[in-house]
This record gives C-alpha cells, structure tokens and sequence, in this order.
C-alpha cells in the first residue's frame, strides 16, 4: 500500500486509492454558498501560501480549495491542510496566524481529486515545472532539457473539468510562449472536446516574487506584481482578481502587453539574480587565490547606486528558480523562437553557480587539509536563511562531499527536522550539537540564531576546532574572537 | 618633421626633436616657489582632469604639470594646454571654468620631458594600459593579451628621475597584483642604480571613477574613492594628499588593505558593469526573436531594490574601461596568481558587448532591408553621451558594417569635430544634417541635444525616412507621433 510521509511530523499517511472526492468536495462547498471558488492547483513552497493568502484575501470572502497529486511526494500536504496542519515551516508568524484565521472560518479545503476544478470561478497554477540537467562530476552543466509532459497533464485536467467561463490564472514560471502556445491550445482543445465555448474562458499570467522566510506572507501580499493577459479582456480579469489578494495600497500592479511579456520578464529577473550571483562565485575563487578581502571590496563598491545588486561571495545559491530558470528562458528562445543561439550569459551562470559547493569544498580541504575520519558539523541545511526550503540546497553537494571524503556528520536546522531530498532526520538542539566534539565547524546557513551571541560564546567553550562560514555570517569582531583559539576561514574573504 | 594634430582643431603642430624642456620646467616652478609640486603622468580624458583637479585642489595649492609623450598622439595635447586650450570638450561647464581659474593662477604646465618627475612631492600615474584582443570577423573574443611594455617604461621613467621621498600614486586601471610585482620592483631598482635609498618612497593605488559627460569633474571631486598603500606608512600619505584634492565632506574615502585590493575592486567594479550591459544584450536579441519589448520589462523588475541596476538594452558599452578591465582581470588570476581558471562570467561580458554592434547591424537589416546606394544619418559617434569621447565607440563597428553594406553615411556629432580612430570630420550642424534627405536616420548617441522638440519636430519635417533608435532614446510618445510618418525601430523593444 502506497504511504506519503509527512515532511513535518514524519507521520505516514495511506495514500487513498478511491480518487473520487466529490463528496467531500461538495460537503466544504456547501458550507461557503454564495462565495466564489477559488482552486490553487499545487500545494509546494508557492501554492500552499498562495491558496492561504486566498483564504484570507483582502477585499472578498473566497473558499478556497488546494489541489494536488495523490503521490508519495505530495499527499501529505492534502491530509495535513485537512488535519489542520499547515504543511510547511518559515520564520514568518503570519503563516500560523492566517492559518488559524482560515481553520477558523473553515474556507480552506485540499484534494487530490481534480474534480475540484468544476467548481472553481478562478484556477491558479503554482505546479512545478522542471529542468532536466545532465552535468559532469564536477558540476559542470552539459545539457539540460524542459519537459513539458506534468506541466501539460495538469493544463489538461483543468481543461477538462473546468467551467466555460473560468479564470485560469498561471503563476508557474513557464518558458516564455508557454501560455501562448501550450496552455492556450490543451484548455481550447479540452473545452471543445466537451462541446463548450472556447471564447468565454479567460487564461492571464502572473508571477509571484514568493520569498520563502520571515516576510513569507507578505512576499505575496505586498509585493509589486506583474501580469498580463491573452486577451484585454483576460488581462482585465486577472487585474480584478489580484486586487482582492494583494495590497495595492503598499505596491504596484503593472499590466504588461502579452503573456509572453510577464513569462519572459520572470525568468529574466530570476536569470539577472543568478548572473549577479555566480559573478561573485568567480571572483571570489579570485580573491581566494589573491589572498584578498572580497566582502572588503565589495563594500567599497556597492556604495554606488549603480553598483547596489553587486553580491557577497558564499555558497548560497539554491531553491527551484536560480537554479533552472535561466535555462527555462534559454530553451524557449531556441525551442518556441527558433533561435540558434542560447543565452549564454544566463546558461553560464547556472552552471558556476552549480559548481560552487564543489569550489567550497576543494577550499575547505586546501585551507583545513585532509577529512578523512574527522567529525564535521553543519550549521543549516536549508538553502536560504530561517526558511526550511532544501530544494536544490547547495549545502547537499558539500555534504556529499565531506562524506566522500569519508568524514563523520551531523547536521543541525532549526526549520528542518527531516530532510525530504536526503531522507535523513536532521537535530534541533542546537547546544548539544555544539557540546558535542567536532573537528570542523561548517556554517552552512544564514539562520538567525546562528548570529546570536549565544552561539559565539558556545563555539568559543568548544575546544580547539576548525570553523568554515560559508556564507559570510560572522561579523569582522567575531571572526577575531574566535579566531583566539580556533582556526577559521570565510569563503571569499581570502586569508585570515 | 612628424606632426601632431590638434584632436579639436586640426591645427598641426611640429614634435620637438630636442626633448630636453628642462628652462621650461623650471621657469614654471620658479614662479611657484613653496608650493608641493603634483606631476600627473598621462593627459587622456583622465589624466588631463586629474591634472585640472590639482591645480584647483580644495586646501592646498599646488604647482602641477602634466607629463605626456612627444609623440603624434599626445604632443597635440601638451601644446594645446600650454597656449591655452584644454585638450578635451565635454558637456560640463565646470571644465571651462577649472582650466580658466587655472590659467589665471598659471599653476598648470605640461611637457613632455621626464625630468619633471625629479621636482614632484607626488606622481599621480594616469596612463593607458592596453589589452591586445584578438577577434573573429564577428567580433568574437579569440584571445587576449596584456603587454606590460609601455606601462614598464612608463614607470621607468618615473624611477629614473624622481626623488628618493615621493609619493607614487597609480591611478591607471591595471591587473590586480600590479602595483606589488611591477611597480614596486622597477621603482625600487631605478632608485637603488641611482644610488638612493628605497625605504623612503611611498607607492599608493587609487581608482578614480571618473565618468566624462556632463559631471566630469565632479566625478573625481565629489565621488566616493578607494585607496590603498604599499604599506600603512604610504597609505597615509595617499590619504593626505587625496583630502586635498576630493571633496570629502560629501564623499567617503574608504581604504583597503592592500594595492592588490584595490586594483581588484576596480576591474571587479567595472566587470560588473561589462557583465550588466551583456546580459542586456543577450535579452535584448530574445525580445526582438519574440517580438516582445524588453523596456516594459525592465521597467517591470527594476521597482526591485535587488534588480535596480538591471540595464536597457543599446548598442551602448565603449570607452577605454568596460571594454578591457575584465580582461586584465582574468589575466591578472592566470598570470599573476597562477589560477588555471579564467573569468569566464566577465571575459565572455566583453566578447558579448564586442558584438553588439554586428547585432544592432543585423537587426537593422532585418527590419529595414538591403542598405545597398542608400543614404545612412548617423546621430552620434561617440560612445556616451554629452561628451565627445570615441574611444572603443560602439558606433564605429555599426558604421564600418554600414559603409560595407554600399551604403553613403553621414556623420553628426555635437561633441566632436574631427573622428580621430576614423580620421574623419564630423557634422555639428544638426540642422543642416537632419535637412538633407536619408534614407535611413540612426540614433547613435544618447546627447541631450537628440532628445529635444526641436529635433523630434525636424524628423517629422523629413520625408518619410526610416528611423532606427539603438539605443532607446526615443520616448513612447515620440515614437507614437514619429510613427504617423516614418518606420521606426528601437533595439529591445521588439516589433512597433
């Protein structure tokens, strides 16, 4: 019998194999008569908080339902919104309180059944689209691939159980044209097929600036937003629809002239964040071999406006869209716009950046020496700071790397206590894991509480040990306390 | 007898044979009895401003002379300084006004002859430093070179005739480890043949940021500046002599450790700057294959405090800088650090910007057809705007592909007389130009003079002409009325 584990409480959950849930469907939408239906198709780091941020929307009472698959990967997410559980964990407060706020009123519902559709006055997209990449052992990206197989699977169950005059609203970042030229013919064709109008359906694209951490909520609510339309009259639409979820009062809604505008325009901005990046990655190799201070430079520099997205060195780079986005944009002009050239600048910059654990490895054991039988402790496993998102964590290939190395580990997150990707738990007492002997240090995670004081003095008490930030989380004066009794190197700030 | 030509007047003018202008040297420091004496090696469009800073230093008065060469290049600038002329035109009344102060006080002298390092209490290094690029037909980076040659004998010369206790400050924009492994070795050894001491001598690195146009001066004044020295000893002396002459009340001078920090921070600077124009060029092909407009998008992200340096697309990068820091960078990491790794993010920066104006070139052909016996209006030569500077100047590439195409060209620029790469005159009367008949007009200059009503009501006076914007300095109005008449086309902005 199939079992979904929950990411949270590691609870296992039968994964049913009746798919119908009309019923339960039917029993939520009774409760919420009169109000529109909203359906967020894909309960991940995206939809789950876009279909909360629904439930509590500003200026309209919606239901809102969650959909997604009835997989090892996903149904726990359906069980666990149902249970009352919310299925993620972030620094942000508001989660819990909008959360409860839906529980309260009860106008959140998940299931697996696509049935759901039927109901829905809009149906947004937050799936997930992959990049398939084939690299060398180095990281070293050689080919990669969009395929469009799931992302059209889902287009088409909505299409075929969706109303004649929905709202399908798409936030999935997509190659550009993908509006245009996949979802656009799979609804028409499913509409037709069911003998339904295909001029009173409306499709728009808009993307979310999701930020996953303490301002999780607000990333989507109080954010500027982009999005457009197929049609003026979809645009139209789409624009009534995200004045009820996002708060104009504190930030712009901009109209772009085709879907094709705000797909390109994500994945740009995506690309120009992992360009600015995997910049740093490469000098900061430099200045590693310059025996130079790169935070040092990089201070000095930014205080030109002209010069302000300039990035620290780190290892940071990580989460589903740096890391593929830029390819999602390099594919669709070769494949939806027949050029023959890539974009190479934004192609190259995923694959430095893909290298970059393995260039903070090969650091580590020139500056620390040989790993073999020692014990390595790592400080966060998440790819960004206060969040527990470990999709496409860097701190994966590193860890990988000490243990071919044949290292010890222990790895320690406060947001994370199992690790989906390398199904291993992960400690949370953060004092016995620094009160237990290491022989190297490894901050891998920009966590708050790894800043505090509390965690200085506890590294000062270990005993003589090696301490390796790879993210430039220690402050000038910490690094000179520690470094009274233990040897320490920062990524990128070359010698100490 | 070879001859020098005056770059604003055409005058010519004979190069000495006897390069001994010793009386000259010293009749102008007789005259300036007491005061430190600044020698500015180098008079290009940063050293002939450096100088103009000095000689109207904030809290000291100096006694400056400029040194450059005796050579068909440079002598013309010599000269023209001391009859009276500044040897650039640039959009800043402040030029004007700091020469004429300078006249007056008469504490401005340039020569030719070395001896004048033998009087300085400092040496400000100004001088090029050129990378030899080799290049396919389309302008794709093959392979560099640095050659250290001129830069050597510059310093050279320096070492052979300066005092024992002078300040050498490098301001020349060089591979980063310069300062330390070339600089200090040759000054050290001309000192030591002469039999002085080598403990004495201070050896500084600064990088201006100057940026000719409109706020020329001011870019040195009132900019924040990095420095560093040889040693704590002569990173104080540069900081005392720097606070003379820069505006520290409303600029930081921030000092970094070493000199190779600083030459760093500037090759990495303007990497960074390179790199942002490339990723503008690649996106801004993308929009033109999907027929999208790049504007509105990056209009779109920019509200981003993370995205607001994301650049427009044009056919803009030129000038001396952006078109070859990244590679002294690069050269600097395998030559002077021993790294097998180039920097590729920032090397393929400058291959991609090289060829940008193939691409503008293509594109025209493909919105405008065949150039073959057309008439082509070129508005602007020189690569930035509001200042008459055409080093490395995009436009040229645009214009020779134009020429190629049997196209007939003429060639308006308010800021330059005489086109000295291309050894020809340039229109100033826009007039004139915008009243003869073309075919084509292409905006090629973002000068202020282009933006007004007066000429966007002159275009519209043309015949119906095709009017090719590459560097987007048409407004959306301006293009709506333009449209009325002629076809239009702007880089980036996909179809109109």
């Amino acid at each position: 019998m199939p079992v979904s584990v929950n990411g949270l409480t590691q609870e296992k959950y039968q994964i049913p194999v009746n798919l119908d849930d009309t019923a339960s469907i039917e029993q939520f939408l009774r409760q919420h008569k009169g109000k529109k239906v909203i359906v967020v198709q894909g309960l991940g780091f995206v939809g789950a908080v876009m279909a909360l941020v629904c439930a509590n929307a500003k200026s309209e009472e919606y239901a809102v339902i969650g959909v997604d698959l009835a997989t090892e990967e996903a149904y726990w997410k359906i069980k666990s919104i149902n249970d009352g559980m919310f299925p993620l964990i972030a620094d942000d407060p508001k989660i819990a309180e909008f959360f409860n706020r839906a529980k309260e009123k009860g106008n959140l519902f998940a299931t697996y059944d696509p049935v759901a559709f039927k109901y829905a006055d809009v149906i947004v997209v937050d799936i997930n689209l992959d990049v398939e990449k084939r690299s060398s052992e180095d990281a070293i990206l050689k080919e990669f691939d969009v395929n469009l197989k799931g992302f059209k699977s889902a287009i088409k169950s909505i299409g075929s159980n969706c109303r004649e005059d929905v709202l399908v609203l798409v936030e999935t970042t997509v190659p550009p044209g993908t509006c245009e030229k996949i979802v656009k013919p799979i609804i028409e064709e499913e509409l037709s097929s069911r003998g339904l109008e295909i001029g009173n359906y409306r499709l728009g694209h808009s993307y979310e600036r999701v930020m996953p951490g303490p301002e999780y909520i607000d990333s989507i609510r109080e954010f500027p937003r982009v999005y457009s339309g197929s049609s003026e009259v979809s645009a139209d639409a789409v624009e009534v629809f995200l004045e009820t979820i996002i708060d104009t009062s504190v930030c712009d809604l901009t109209r772009l002239e085709h879907t094709s505008d705000t797909e390109m325009a994500k994945v740009l901005e995506n690309s120009y964040r992992a360009m600015n990046i995997s910049f740093a990655v490469e000098w900061s190799r430099f200045a590693e071999e310059a025996g130079v201070d790169l935070y040092a430079m990089v201070n000095a520099i930014r205080v030109r406006k002209t010069h302000s997205n300039l990035m620290y060195p780190g290892i940071g780079v990580g989460g589903y869209c740096l890391t593929k986005d830029p390819l999602l944009a390099s594919w669709s002009r070769k494949t939806f716009f027949g050029s023959d050239s890539d974009l190479k600048m934004s192609v190259n910059s995923v694959s430095i950046n893909d290298q970059m654990p393995i260039f903070a490895f090969n650091r580590l054991v020139q500056v620390f020496g040989d790993l073999k039988d020692k014990k390595v402790t790592f400080l966060g496993v998440s790819y960004r700071g206060d969040v527990g998102d470990t999709r496409c964590t860097p701190v994966e290939t590193l860890v990988d790397k000490v243990l071919e190395a044949e290292a010890t580990i222990q790895l320690h997150d406060p947001f994370v206590s199992f690790w989906e990707e390398k199904k291993c738990d992960i400690e949370s007492d953060l004092d016995a894991v620094l009160e237990s002997r290491s022989d190297l240090v490894i901050i891998s995670a920009g966590h708050s509480e790894y800043k505090s004081p509390k965690v200085i003095l506890k590294l000062l008490e270990m005993e003589s040990t090696n301490i390796y930030d790879t993210i430039g989380l220690l402050s000038t004066e910490q690094i000179s306390l520690l470094q009274e009794k233990h040897k320490i190197s920062v990524l990128g700030r070359g010698d100490l």
